[in-house]
């Protein structure tokens, strides 16, 4: 059967290794991984199937993490992961979407065959895919376990990519790049805003001609007009207007690795208020970037970016950046570090965040961002898009 | 402010009211709906905003529903739904992906101001965004309060559609027609998987002359060559080859109803033995369709179908359809009832289906489905594209 795997297997073994680390640290005989990006971390695992309940277990004293999921999923398993037969467990589908079965019973055997009743276990309280109701069954199956939060054991590791993630990283930049530009070349007064959301799908996926692109963790945030001022709005039939402004948001992503990109275009032209905001707005973001280095915190970031802000009297009620890496539906941001007062997260060469200070003010917005890699002396820009206001 | 309603506030209202008679059946004060497709029934919500915490109220005793979520989605609020302005709260920025703060605490003061510290309050605790920390995270913060699992109590509400929805699902069965014309037309040896894939999207968001699509639940599964035997398998950049079969799942969405199509495409010449399996693949689904009429149970669907396949000595693991309507990421599936052996959902006019009779063998697939409306006689077939295996 064919493998598609995009890292060596010792990258994955290096990985698990530090995973292990961190649960001997706190003490955990199993960490029971139901996040889709820290699966495909550890496991290489891809497949659109984590709606049902799926599971990457990884136990302190088993080689191997252990893939759970559904019976017409283990193709997928066996194609994508590097891992032997015997650590790639189905449950058949009388478990899907059913009042009777809990696929978590089965998962809970699945622990107590390589752990024991009594095993200390690491959930993911927080994930997306760790419900009320899987906590609930699984502590019921395994009345005698201990349960603790583990939620970003996996992603405090995830947030340093190797070189070769980096590498993977600046080609989803190149297909954020491309489809950014198909829209500064598409959109104009009279296309639908339908058509200019089709367009950014297209380029993202098709990309370029040495390399396709995955599909996005989110739509693009295309938000036209009255809109440009609600920051995840969904796009409408309507044509664009002859004077109007866009505030986009899109990616690149590649092998799962996500690239944001955002970028405020005006039709028309703009008036000099508005120019004046989007200067502002590229200075304060240039004053955050300059203020990267490794060794500094995310707090200290946020603090030039504010500062450069402040000088024009504005402020801004969100934080200005998130990591990314690996996603997967519903978002692309890591839930661990934030560019926000207050995160004393220190920068380390090989970080990956998305700079994203819009200036949401009540009547006009601007968004205009940056993904980077921390560098050993600075930051390298994983996309080439000019920092400015687009106009056509 | 722009309102972008979709249906009338009448229909809102007539959904409301059913839902709070079954709150009061089942002896709620409130009613806490973390899953984006029963807010968007409720209050018409609509922005890519739910990876944050967001929450739909509804109170017995409080007329109007009320949504809760971050600061910079309020405009959304205000313009995607009938809510008026004091029932839309959010919370400050410092509230996302803190360690310190949770969003579920500013939740639960807004349950006591409008229901009281002991309310009997029920939670969704088997929806995607419920997570385990949100439910450890109320239960904590309202600890005079009982919390029952109310999961699928909207949902089972959703799963007959009115008139007005079932015309926005028509739409969506046409943009999901042309989007597998679109492939049809498309799909050929040294096209690149990545390039039909954008092409899947293009024309899905695009849609017709008349109206856009909005963005799918889910991307479509590309399944092509070895990679047809996974049913969700990702796309590659691989070119096609000469000769192989391509398992294809799309949807058309439109103003966030989706519907859902799949079929088996062969590039070039099909063994005999495959054209059967795809013949008795059809013979399966119409006989699977025939049985259906209100009055029936899905399991007696399910038998009809059962019983042509076993004429030709095969059996299918899995479930062969389920209900879609109102979908967010991750999945369109509503999570209610299955067509299988065993549900004793009685069909009735209104509810719509995709049945997805999908045979995985060892070493081949064939997807043939068709996405219905049971009508009163019978169904309504949702999208046009002839049930049959697709030769190219």
């Amino acid at each position: 059967m064919i493998k598609d795997l995009h890292f060596e297997v010792a990258e994955f073994q290096a990985r698990l290794r530090a995973v292990k680390e961190e649960m001997a640290r706190k003490g955990l005989d199993i960490l029971l991984l139901s996040e889709p990006p820290n699966q495909n971390y550890l496991t290489g695992y891809n497949a659109y199937s984590f709606y049902t309940p799926q599971m990457v277990v990884v136990a302190l004293d088993h080689a191997q993490p252990i893939w759970i999921g559904r019976f017409m999923d283990r193709i997928s398993a066996t194609m994508t992961t590097y891992l032997a037969e015997d650590n790639i467990r189905a449950y058949p589908d009388t478990y899907v979407q059913s009042a009777a079965l809990s696929a978590y019973d089965f998962m809970a055997d699945i622990v107590k065959e390589v752990a024991g009743e009594k095993a200390r276990i690491g959930v993911e309280m927080g994930g997306y895919y760790y419900s009320a109701r899987a906590h609930a069954d699984l502590t019921r199956a395994l009345p005698l376990a201990e349960f603790v939060d583990a939620d970003l054991l996996v992603g405090w590791i995830r947030l340093v990519k190797s070189p070769a993630e980096i590498g993977i990283m600046r080609q989803a930049g190149q297909l954020a790049d491309a489809a950014m530009q198909r829209v500064i070349d598409t959109v104009e007064a009279g296309v639908r805003e339908c058509d200019i959301a089709a367009a950014i799908y297209h380029q993202q996926v098709s990309g370029t001609p040495e390399f396709g692109g995955d599909y996005p963790c989110c739509p693009p945030d295309l938000c036209i007009g009255e809109r440009s001022i609600a920051p995840h709005a969904a796009w409408t039939d309507d044509p664009v207007p002859d004077s109007t402004v866009v505030n986009l948001e899109l990616s690149g992503c590649r092998h799962r690795y996500q690239v944001n990109l955002a970028r405020t275009i005006v039709v028309g032209r703009p008036s000099p208020e508005f120019e004046k905001l989007s200067e502002i707005a590229v200075e304060s973001l240039n004053a955050g970037l300059d203020a990267i280095r490794p060794g500094r915190t995310c707090s200290e970031v946020d603090g030039a970016f504010r500062q450069a802000l402040a000088r024009h009297g504005l402020e801004k009620e969100s934080r200005i950046g998130y990591p990314t890496g690996i996603g997967f539906p519903p978002a692309s941001g890591e839930r661990t570090a934030s560019i926000r007062k207050g995160d004393e997260t220190v920068l380390q060469a090989g970080m990956v965040f998305h700079m994203m200070p819009g200036l949401w003010l009540d009547t006009v917005g601007v968004t205009i961002t940056q993904s980077f890699a921390v560098s050993d002396s600075g930051f390298e820009p994983l996309t080439k898009t000019p920092r400015k206001l687009v106009i056509k």
